[in-house]
């Protein structure tokens, strides 16, 4: 039998109307950078509004940093940690999406180390430093469901054509998250349904990692079960609560995944894809490399992909993967439609391994050079 | 949709040898008191030995507090609080059965705290003061699958004739916890079936509880499903270290149900019988009473009920409990032979609701005092 280290010590509010809880929560500290992205959600829905609000219920004081790109990068994270370091903040908190969430893990970082963020980075041009001094406390409030990073200690943060995970498990957990599916019923049908699929491949990549557990294998399978379940029906109708609160609830299920499995290749291969094209949302790029990967290790670990299959009420993990793709209205990308040339997936497969090369080693079968640029291939159209 | 927090703080070390990774893994102190029971076990099988030798390769201290007894006592509470303040302990450690970690996460809180035990303590004569200065950090080390107080912040003490629950969120989770089903081969089998069926009714009173949630019942049912698997093997070959392993596993999963959902009024009635019988061990009297209990309310949540059936691999939850009884040898268990007299029935039903009324408030539909009197004497033999 296998042995394992178990860890996830956030502590997650999650339901509709959660968000209301931070008015009495023990929260840890008391001035807040809350970090949020470029768009204009946070602001038109009041949900940056609410949450200063809640805080001041309890006496802590916010200061707002609000850059965030969908694709986060490095220099927002080294902007927000001097903002957070000027108005000395305790603490941070992320609103919004994983860019959001995931920049303010990295901020937290840098608002109490030394250098520059890549400094810490393994991997690419990283120096692979350690973090010697821990991290301000974090805490998430996510209005998305995509990344789980509100249930792990991962941050995602893109320098130039590197595009890299990193994350500290005695500091980037965040301490507190908040998972209100009220906060999700104005994301868009087609985000939801980019965003519903990262999280069904956090999901999916982890019951076929090396690294699986019994215990990552009990959240991915009810993730997988509820966002096939689920996920039509949000992407359909987006006002439809049920639905809302089951994928978020997949998701952080997903996050949870993520902390005690992980991600394979297919996010490697995915992420040099946006590093290339930051235009190419996450989601959208996992679920056209999806069929082809998922193909390749169906004959090799065929258990874990047809359990998959039937916790979706199908015998054939692939056929399953296009049915809820078709009734998400997501079957039809196209790597040509975000500007991905043919004869740069060589390029992109080579980036793939030489900036997140570590998620190969957790495939459940390695995929050599050619496996990999063979999936890229048979995914572009 | 049901709103719920999720807080499980404790990391996990879970697996075979993994006892060995406390001589590198960070602790939470530089001098420990091991708590261990009066028993033999720990020095017999040298875990004990192992376990101050471990500590001590990282230069941690350690002193031994031996006096623990089965169903433990708040006079040893006290007593080990005043051995951990004499001798300046920053941390304690229990290693051994539910008894030792229960008392070691008493004893952390006493450490720190004013007053006596029972000061602190809701329900019975206790005076449910709030615990104003939190508890020495905690680490557990199992060497049983029975209570899954590894992975809750529950702890269950006898004063006389009170033998109440207690925790505190924010200071009784183990910080640490070790779970190394090599340390449970020694367990005798029918001690194995005891605990195992500790561990089963944990995770179905879980199930049931009106307090469960999504998260708690994925633990509910894989605890369930894999004791209905392993615990008979466990029981028939203590060395199978397979069946050891999964029923190990399972315990720490009803853990996680301790945390997540609660024990219902099973537990009330079991812990009267026990504060009335000391001789009687905690397993046992759940046995007793499983089947009259969980008739009462396969007709009052029978959805609820036959899925646990069904994760069984049976139709009706009452025969596949019967069945698993068989299987481990404990289905012929009588109340009498642990003296047990009928006529005390009354004043059985009327302490559980005295001293651990609150888990009545959580059964799925409210137990009248008839109704326990009722299962009290259906289980009566």
């Amino acid at each position: 039998m296998q042995s394992f280290d178990y860890y996830i010590p956030t502590k997650i509010l999650f339901g509709p109307g959660k968000l209301n809880q931070l008015a009495t929560e023990k929260l840890p500290g008391k001035k807040a950078l809350i970090v949020i992205s470029n768009g204009t959600s946070m602001r038109k829905y009041g949900y940056l509004e609410r949450v200063q609000a809640l805080l001041a219920e309890q006496g802590v004081e916010s200061v707002v940093y609000d850059k965030i790109l969908p694709n986060p990068i490095v220099e927002h994270v080294m902007e927000g940690a001097a903002v957070a370091k000027d108005n000395q903040c305790d603490f941070v908190i992320g609103l919004g999406g994983g860019s959001s969430i995931d920049t303010a893990k990295s901020i937290a970082i840098m608002a109490v180390n030394p250098g520059h963020y890549w400094d810490y980075i393994h991997g690419g041009s990283g120096k692979g430093q350690p973090v010697a001094n821990g991290a301000l406390p974090i805490a998430a409030i996510t209005t998305t469901a995509g990344t789980g990073t509100e249930a792990d200690p991962w941050t995602v943060i893109t320098n130039k054509d590197e595009k890299i995970g990193f994350g500290d498990l005695s500091c980037t957990f965040p301490v507190l998250s908040v998972v209100d599916p009220e906060l999700m019923v104005s994301v868009p049908p087609q985000l939801t349904a980019y965003q519903g699929f990262d999280a069904f491949f956090h999901a999916a990549e982890g019951y076929i990692a090396n690294i699986a557990t019994p215990v990552s294998d009990i959240y991915a399978l009810e993730s997988i079960r509820l966002l096939n379940e689920y996920l039509p029906r949000a992407v359909k109708d987006g006002s439809d609560m049920e639905a809302r609160g089951y994928v978020a609830l997949a998701n952080t299920l997903s996050g949870m995944v993520e902390s005690t499995s992980s991600c394979t290749s297919e996010h490697s291969l995915e992420h040099a894809l946006s590093a290339f094209h930051h235009n190419l949302t996450h989601g959208a790029g996992l679920i056209m490399l999806s069929k082809a990967y998922f193909g390749h290790f169906a004959t090799k670990v065929p258990d874990r992909v047809s359990t998959m299959a039937k916790v979706m009420g199908h015998d054939d993990f692939i056929e399953a993967l296009g049915a809820l793709q078709e009734q998400c209205g997501v079957a039809d990308l196209k790597m040509s439609d975000f500007g991905v040339k043919e004869d740069e997936l060589e390029a992109i497969a080579k980036n793939a391994r030489e900036t997140m090369g570590f998620l190969f080693t957790l495939d459940p079968v390695a995929l050599t050079e050619d496996d990999a640029l063979a999936i890229l291939r048979a995914s572009y159209r």
